[in-house]
């Protein structure tokens, strides 16, 4: 297997452990041995347990020896609560290291050049934006900015409806793309709603598998908004914890999760609007049902432009069917 | 190259003739010689030229004997204003013919028969979901119905609309877009819009090249509603002929159309309304712009939808980008 290939390999790994490593970022790492046969995979377990390269590494054995290691992350050269990898990568007599992207964290960079003094050859940026867009993307999101990563998820028909004009919405997607939603909400660390979703929908917002059952992992349900929602709504049931945040400020929410990394806003369009008006959104995901509703409900309202020059400009970088649905992801252009 | 690639290759062919072979049907041929090289390839010529097997045929010359011929439509056993194609090809000595659609017109088929009568070893059904649902679309829904097929194209934000707030829309939809809907009008046999349309934006709605000068095939234009437009609309000019038909009611519309084979809707929404809430619509174009707009103007309002139980179900059979957009194609489900 090639350098690329197996940098893939890691990334989708690194994908499936997404949400389940914080604070730490979800890495993924393969070993390939001299003849280029991948003899050990790995991606970051929940805090405490080994980074991805260290996992890998155990998995390998003395096939890692004059071998090579592709990491999604520059190998960290700090000692936290785990050693630093790069040791065991040296410990290890791997011949080569290829990594993604180059860690933004002072504490934990400089790993590169530790491997290159130990006589390593090191290869950065092998398939970076792909890393970096993909299972890395909210952690380096906070990494820069110091506020968590919010992706704006919302339903739709091919018309830009939410419902259809008596209101009933269920469903405007497949149970494919429902599903998807639930994968995605157990990778995420918080879900926001406004209090108006709440009111009017009484949703559960936990993270379910196809059976209904509750996902291993929930993120943090959040309510905004400042009227006070009833005792008995079911998003303060026991399934899970829950935050009510009693502002109308987008800049006050993101100050209140300021300790999480990927948020997932889930609407209603009063609350997407004002957060895509304080230009807060850093990735949509849209979910579009390839029907026709025509009707007053769209799935949303005013995004703050009143003329076309004034237009919020985005770029696809996602576009997946989903069942017979149309899975578009878009980031800032 | 094999059955597949040159059936590919065929159907290529026959998209760049659409448009231009009104009332024959937009046909690729392609034909390979004993070594499966490929000698000849045609697309139907407008009507009393010859049709696309001949083309071929006269190109490939003697290297068609003991060939295969690979025609997107049953080759025709019909003496036109053409002699018929099946002659040809025994003539040519061909050893095989493939052919994707079998010809639904009693008069000209009857082709494949012919030819295995003449010793010719005959294959249908070579990707026949390809050229049915490509070239061979709307010809094959006149054939069948007796209507012209119809497209409604629509250019609209992510979120639905057609305009911002305070009416404007130049542009929501890429240059590349634009350009692409021109192709499209110049292969189309008529364009259709409301009065309203030409009364607010007084369209030319001529297929033009990126240049602005007129494309070589223009299009019927029609303006469709009750009211008078004023006689120096842009639409009346001497570009190309316009025909104004004094109805709302689309079958009227249809009926007056009824030598066409390939209409294309633009709008705007009253119109399309109408036409979806009466079930004549036969695919759906969305140039989909990744930008948000919001506010009242939406690019279709009512479809006759009132619960989501009755949405309007269509599938996605095309998604492709262009430029920064995606065109979304849609057909009943
Ligand atoms: N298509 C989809 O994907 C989707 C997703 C979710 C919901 N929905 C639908 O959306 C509908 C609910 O719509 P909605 O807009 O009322 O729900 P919402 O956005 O969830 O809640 C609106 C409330 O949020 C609070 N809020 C927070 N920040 C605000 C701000 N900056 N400006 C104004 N209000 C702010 C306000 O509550 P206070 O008055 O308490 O301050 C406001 O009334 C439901 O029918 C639901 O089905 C659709
Ligand atoms: N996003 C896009 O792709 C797109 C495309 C085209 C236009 N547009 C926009 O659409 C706007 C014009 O909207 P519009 O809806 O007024 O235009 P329209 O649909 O072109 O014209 C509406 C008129 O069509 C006639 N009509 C025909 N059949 C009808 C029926 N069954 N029911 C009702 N009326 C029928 C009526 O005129 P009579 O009163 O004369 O009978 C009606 O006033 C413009 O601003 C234009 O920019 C957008």
């Amino acid at each position: 297997m090639n350098l690329d290939a197996a940098m893939r390999l890691a990334i989708q790994h690194a994908d499936g452990v997404k949400g389940g490593t914080y604070p730490n970022p979800p890495v993924g790492a393969v070993i390939l041995d001299r003849d280029g046969e991948v003899v050990g995979v790995g991606a970051t377990e929940p805090p405490g347990g080994p980074h991805a390269e260290v996992l890998a590494l155990r998995r390998a054995g003395e096939r890692a020896t004059g071998g090579a290691a592709v990491v999604t992350l520059e190998p960290c050269n700090h000692q936290g609560r785990t050693p630093p990898c790069v040791d065991a990568l040296v410990a290890a007599g791997v011949s080569k290291v290829a990594y993604a992207v180059t860690d933004p964290n002072p504490v934990a960079a400089g790993g590169a050049s530790r491997l290159a003094e130990a006589g390593i050859d090191v290869v950065g940026g092998v398939l970076a934006d792909e890393a970096a867009g993909g299972p890395l993307r909210e952690w380096l999101h906070k990494q820069r900015t110091g506020s968590p990563h919010v992706t704006w998820k919302f339903a739709t028909s091919i018309d830009g409806r939410s419902a259809a004009a008596d209101g009933t919405s269920q469903w405007i997607t497949s149970e494919a793309a429902r599903a998807d939603v639930h994968r995605r909400r157990a990778a995420a660390d918080a879900i926001l709603v406004g209090t108006g979703t709440v009111f009017i929908d009484d949703p559960l917002l936990t993270a379910r598998l196809p059976d209904a059952s509750l996902a291993e992992r929930q993120p943090l349900r959040v309510v905004v908004g400042e009227r006070e929602i009833p005792s008995e709504a079911k998003i303060l049931n026991d399934d899970t914890r829950t935050m009510v945040i009693r502002t109308r400020d987008p800049h006050e929410v993101l100050k209140a999760l300021s300790d999480r990394t990927d948020v997932l806003l889930e609407g209603g369009p009063t609350l997407a609007g004002a957060f895509l008006r304080a230009g807060v959104i850093d990735r949509i995901l849209a979910y579009v049902a390839p029907i026709l509703l025509g009707g007053p409900i769209t799935a949303i309202d005013d995004v703050g432009v009143l003329s076309i020059s004034q237009a919020q400009r985005w770029r696809y970088d996602g576009i997946e069917p989903i069942g017979p649905d149309l899975l578009l992801s878009l980031i800032p252009s």
